[in-house]
């Protein structure tokens, strides 16, 4: 998968063919055809395997840092496109976005890596409120919303807007304002 | 112009093919190719084609509205991505976006796109200054990255940050927060 994705992330997984992929691989047609049956698969398991691998470099990096402050500044370092590992993940994620509005079978992955996403945030939000170095407000609802800017789901991929869900936000505003 | 970016709009760039956009416009493939002789021709047209309809909108609803508030609220109110044109101009901006990302040719007229979309929003701000119902900072380089998010640009389009530009902003948030 490794070199698979590596070639998506570089080449559009639309000019990505199968021969392509085996050859990167090293094994044949039949196999890349045998786990990838459908044309949405390459892709798919694509943004799966840079989604696990964004989570598993943010765990072991964050898990060392206790302040919930350094630990957001942390996690948004992480997610900086920075030519190499993450600019392929940006890559991957930007297709998959593009492709997610015109095939709905995409979107619940979508949705479940972005509920993950969402999660680390709140995480950090709720340990920085228990810290006393986020306000008491940094965890309602729209929090990641904020943080990542609210028109990332300009197509409406099912979800449900939370009326009370504020828009942007004390805790991402601040830290993108001291980065940016 | 209009059946084919509507057809690439519904089924994404890379799934229409040349016999689909002659069918559609009840031509020939030989016109088509004439018309569209790179890979990425199609999709460049399309989104031209898109922005400026949307241009052409905007304008003529902005206009209507003297008050500065109620613009940048109509603006807002019409990039929301209802289903039908809007959601469609949408789909073109995500592929060109993806494809953006890999492919460096399409970069100049993402950002010339850009610029005019940020130059309207900028207007209605200094409009609003002067009419006193906005913020004096509303202005300030920052306004539109904020106002859309900054990870629109990912994966580094070129752009020259403005160090200055400190984030997201003043009107953008608080307009956002009212209507979210």
């Amino acid at each position: 998968m490794e070199a698979t994705w590596q070639l998506i992330a570089e080449r559009g997984s639309h000019s990505v063919r199968i021969a392509d992929i085996a050859r990167a691989c090293g094994t044949s047609t039949g196999t890349v055809r045998y786990h990838f049956p459908g044309k949405n698969d390459v892709l798919a398991e694509a943004l799966k395997h840079c989604v696990s691998q964004a989570f598993a470099r943010q765990s072991a990096e964050l898990r060392a840092i206790d302040d919930a402050h350094g630990r957001m500044l942390k996690l948004i370092d992480l997610q900086l496109p920075r030519p190499g590992q993450v600019r392929d993940e940006w890559s991957i994620r930007l297709q998959h976005w593009a492709e997610a509005a015109l095939r709905p079978e995409l979107r619940a992955a979508h949705n479940e890596y972005y509920d993950r996403w969402q999660d680390t945030v709140r995480r950090i939000a709720r340990r920085g409120q228990r810290q006393g170095v986020f306000r008491a407000d940094a965890e309602r609802p729209g929090l990641t919303w904020g943080f990542y800017g609210d028109d990332h789901f300009p197509l409406g991929y099912g979800r449900r807007r939370d009326p009370t869900a504020a828009g942007p936000l004390g805790v991402g505003c601040d830290i993108k304002r001291q980065l940016l």
